[in-house]
C-alpha cells in the first residue's frame, strides 16, 4: 500500500538504475508491480533510450500496453521502432481503439503503416473510420468500445452481456440500450441493473431522456457538457441517430486540460503546441514564441510614431516623458484584467453572447471606480515622488481615469467581439489588449496634455 | 431524447415564464422532466426570485435536491430562506454529505444553524467531522458515503451489500476493503466483482496496492493525482491508515477547475473570488482588481525615476523616447511567455523543482534566438521606419537583444524560485515579470545608450 505523494523523485530512479546494472530483472519487475502506468512511464522519462527499452520489456504484457498509453510520442516511436512485428501486435491488441487512434495520430506515416499492418482486421475497420473526422470533433475523441443492449434484455441478460464484454470495453457502467439498427433509445447504468430484479426488463428501467452528441460537434463543447452534467461517459451518434461511438471521462478531462493549456498559451502571445515543455525543442519553442513578439514589435510602430510627433512637446515640457511607462502599463494591467475575465467567463460558460451588455455595465462600473481610484493616487504620486507640477499630476491623473476606462471596455469588448465573428476570444487576451491601450493611452495623454499645459497650446 | 447543444437559449426561459403565467404547473413539471439538473438550475438564473422559489415549489423531491446543488450561493439562500423546517429537512435529507457541506461552508452563519439543526443526528456528525479539516485539504473535499466491504466477504455478499448501500453512496463502482477497525487494506471495484465468480472471497481478487490520500494532503495535489490515474474515487484516511472517506471524481474535476481559474486571474492581476463572472458585484470586482494596479502603478515609480535621472539624455538625442514603449513592451512579452510556460509546466507536473537547469538552459538557448531574431528586425525598423541614425538603431536592437534574454531568464526562474520558498507559482506571472522586466529594459537601454553614443558620453 502507498500513498500517491510518495512516487515521485529522482532517488527511486536511481535504485532502479542499480537494478538493471545489476541485471536483478525480477526484483524489477518486482519493484514495477507497485506502481500504477503513469507512474512507471514517468519513471522511464529518467533513462537513457537504451535503458528505456530494456526496463519496458520487464513489464508484463498488459501492463505494458497501459505504459506504453502513457508514455511521450517520441519514446512511443523508439519503442516501437524497437519492437518485433509479433511484439507490436501483442501490445496494440492490448490497446483500446482510443488510445491506438492517438497513438497513429502522433506517428509520423512510416509508422502508422505499420501501426495498422499490425492491428487486427476488426480494430482497423475502427481506426479508420474515427479517424475520418476531424481532429475537433467528437467523432475523433470517441472510443468503439461500450456496452450496448436490447430493451427486451432482462437484468440478468444483461449483466451476462456485461460479464461476457467486460474484458475489452473502456467502461461498463454506462451501457446503452438501442434498436436492432443501433438507433440510440435509452441508457441504463450498472448502478440501476444492480438496483433492479433480476427478471425486470430493460426496456422498463432504462432512462430514456439519453443526452448525445453528434459526430461532427465540437470536442471541447462535448467535454464541457460531460464535465457540467458529471457523466462517465457520453454516447456518440451519427445523423441518423444511431449510436456509433462513446467518450469517456477521462479523454473529456484531457481534452479540457488541452484546452486550458492553449488558452493560457494564447493569453501570454505563444503559439500553442501540444508537447510538454521540457519535450519541445529549442527552434520549436523559438518558433511557438517569435510570431507574437514580432508582430508586437512591429505594432509598436504605433506608439514610436506618436512620440516622435510630440518631440516638441516632450522637450518643452520634459517631465511628461517620466510617466509615460506608468501610464501604459496601467492601462494595460486594467485592460488584461477585463479581457481576462471575461474570456474565462466565456469558456466556463458563466458569460454568453446575450450577456454583453450585462457585461458592459459591470466593466463600466468597475472602471469608473478603477479610474478614480487610480486617478486620486496618480495624482498624489506625481507631486509628493515625481515632484510634478499640480497641472501635470492634473493632466496624468486624468488620464490614468480616461485610459482606464478605456482599457476596459477594450478589455471585455474584444474577446465578446472576437466570439461573435467565431474567433477564439483568448487571442483577444493581454498582448493584444495591451498594444492597442499602449497606443490609445498615449493619444489620450498628448491630448489631455495640450488642452491643459499652457506651453504646448 | 436531445443533444445537450440544444439546451441553451433565452427562448426556452420565455416559454416556461408564459406557461408560468397560465399557472400550467402540470405542463412546467413535464417540461422540467426532460432535463438535467445543472440545465434547470440554469434556466432558474434567469427568472425573478420569486418566480424562482415558485418554480423550484414544482420540481419533484429528488429532482429539487438535485437543482438546488447546482445553484449559486446567492439563489441557495433565499431558496432556504422560502422553506419551512419541515421541507429544508426534506431537500437536506436528498444531499450528499459533501453537497451539504459545500453548502454550509457558502452561507452566513444563522443559515448554517438552521441547515444543522435541521440535519438528521448522522448526517450532521459527518459533516461537523468534514468541517473541522482545513478548505484546502482533502479532508474538506471528502464525502463519507462510500461502500465499505471485508476482505471475509464473498462476492455475492458484496453485491449484497452494494445493491443495500446503492441508494444513498455518491458512488458504488469503486468499494473499499477495511479490517474491523476501517484500517484500509485494498480496494474492489464493481467490474471485478462482475469478472469474479459468485463464491469468490474479496480479499483474493482485491487490489492490495491502494493509492490513498491522507487528510491533510493539498486538495490540488489530490485532484491532479485523480485526474493523472483516472481514478473515480480516491480513498483519504487519517494517519493511522484508517479510511474515513472518499473524493470522487466530480469533485476532484471541479477543484482542478477552480485552481485554473485561480491561476489565470493570478495571471491577469487579479485577486482570486470564488463567484461567477457575472454574480459578482461592482465593489467586489473592484477589491479584486485595484490591489494589483496600485501596486504596479506605486512600483513604475522606479522606471519613473530611471527616466527622470536621464532627462537631459533623452532631451539631447530625443529620438530615443520613441524606441521605450517598444522595448518595454517587447521585454514584458517575452517574459511572460517563459514565465506562463513555466507555471503551467510547473501545474501539471511536466517540470520538477529538480529539472531548473533544464529550464533555465532551455530557455536560455530560445532567450538568444529570439534576441537575434528581434534585434536584427528591430534594427532593420529602427532605421528604416522610426528615421534613427545607425548608432540608435544599434542601441535599440543591442538593448532588445539583451532585454529579451534577461527577460527571458527572470521568466523562467522567478516562479521556480516562488515554488521553492512555497508560494505560488502564478503570482510571478506577466504583471509582476512586466514590472521588473520594465525597470530592467530602461536601465540597460541608458547603459547602451550612454556607452555607445558620444554626445551622451
Amino acid at each position: 500500500m502507498k500513498q500517491w505523494m510518495e512516487l515521485q523523485g529522482e532517488e527511486f530512479a536511481l535504485r532502479l538504475q542499480g537494478m538493471l546494472e545489476k541485471k536483478q530483472y525480477r526484483e524489477l519487475r518486482g519493484a514495477f508491480s507497485l506502481f500504477e502506468a503513469p507512474d512507471i512511464a514517468q519513471l522511464f522519462g529518467q533513462f537513457e533510450e537504451k535503458e528505456m527499452l530494456l526496463l519496458f520489456r520487464i513489464l508484463p504484457k498488459d501492463t505494458a500496453a497501459e505504459v506504453f498509453v502513457e508514455m511521450e510520442a517520441d519514446q512511443k516511436e523508439s519503442l516501437i521502432n524497437s519492437f518485433s512485428d509479433a511484439y507490436l501486435q501483442e501490445v496494440l491488441s492490448e490497446l483500446y481503439i482510443d488510445d491506438t487512434v492517438e497513438l497513429i495520430e502522433e506517428m509520423p506515416a512510416g509508422v502508422v503503416k505499420r501501426i495498422l499492418r499490425n492491428a487486427d482486421e476488426e480494430s482497423r475497420e475502427a481506426i479508420n473510420r474515427i479517424l475520418r473526422y476531424p481532429k475537433d470533433s467528437a467523432g475523433s475523441m470517441m472510443t468503439t468500445e461500450y456496452v450496448r443492449l436490447y430493451k427486451d434484455m432482462t437484468v440478468a441478460e444483461a449483466f451476462e452481456r456485461i460479464r461476457r464484454d467486460a474484458y475489452d470495453k473502456e467502461t461498463v457502467y454506462t451501457c446503452y440500450v438501442t434498436e436492432r439498427n443501433r438507433l440510440l433509445i435509452g441508457v441504463v447504468t450498472v448502478r440501476d441493473l444492480l438496483m433492479a430484479e433480476e427478471d425486470a426488463v430493460i426496456g422498463d428501467i432504462m432512462t430514456e431522456n439519453v443526452i448525445f452528441a453528434e459526430t461532427m460537434d465540437d470536442r471541447e463543447s462535448v467535454a464541457n457538457a460531460m464535465s457540467k452534467y458529471d457523466f462517465l461517459a457520453l454516447p456518440v451518434v451519427d445523423k441518423g441517430k444511431r449510436l456509433v461511438g462513446i467518450v469517456t471521462y477521462d479523454d473529456a478531462s484531457d481534452v479540457l486540460q488541452e484546452e486550458i493549456t492553449e488558452d493560457i498559451e494564447k493569453m501570454a502571445a505563444i503559439v500553442p503546441t501540444d508537447k510538454p515543455y521540457l519535450r519541445t525543442g529549442t527552434w520549436e519553442t523559438w518558433k511557438s514564441r517569435i510570431p507574437w513578439l514580432m508582430l508586437l514589435l512591429l505594432s509598436a510602430t504605433f506608439t514610436g510614431a506618436i512620440l516622435s510627433s510630440y518631440e516638441s512637446a516632450l522637450s518643452k515640457v520634459a517631465i511628461l516623458t517620466v510617466f509615460i511607462p506608468m501610464l501604459m502599463g496601467t492601462a494595460g494591467n486594467a485592460g488584461s484584467q477585463a479581457s481576462v475575465a471575461v474570456i474565462r467567463a466565456l469558456s466556463l460558460g458563466e458569460v454568453q453572447m446575450r450577456d454583453v451588455f450585462a457585461v458592459l455595465w459591470k466593466e463600466l462600473r468597475v472602471a469608473l471606480l478603477c479610474g478614480i481610484a487610480l486617478g486620486a493616487v496618480g495624482f498624489g504620486k506625481a507631486i509628493l515622488l515625481d515632484g510634478a507640477s499640480v497641472m501635470v499630476a492634473l493632466v496624468v491623473s486624468l488620464t490614468l481615469a480616461l485610459t482606464v476606462l478605456m482599457a476596459k471596455l477594450a478589455g471585455c469588448l474584444l474577446p465578446l467581439g472576437a466570439k461573435r465573428v467565431g474567433l477564439d476570444p483568448a487571442v483577444m487576451a493581454s498582448p493584444f489588449i495591451t498594444t492597442i491601450v499602449d497606443t490609445l493611452s498615449l493619444l489620450v495623454y498628448f491630448a489631455v496634455a495640450t488642452a491643459l499645459i499652457p506651453e504646448l497650446g
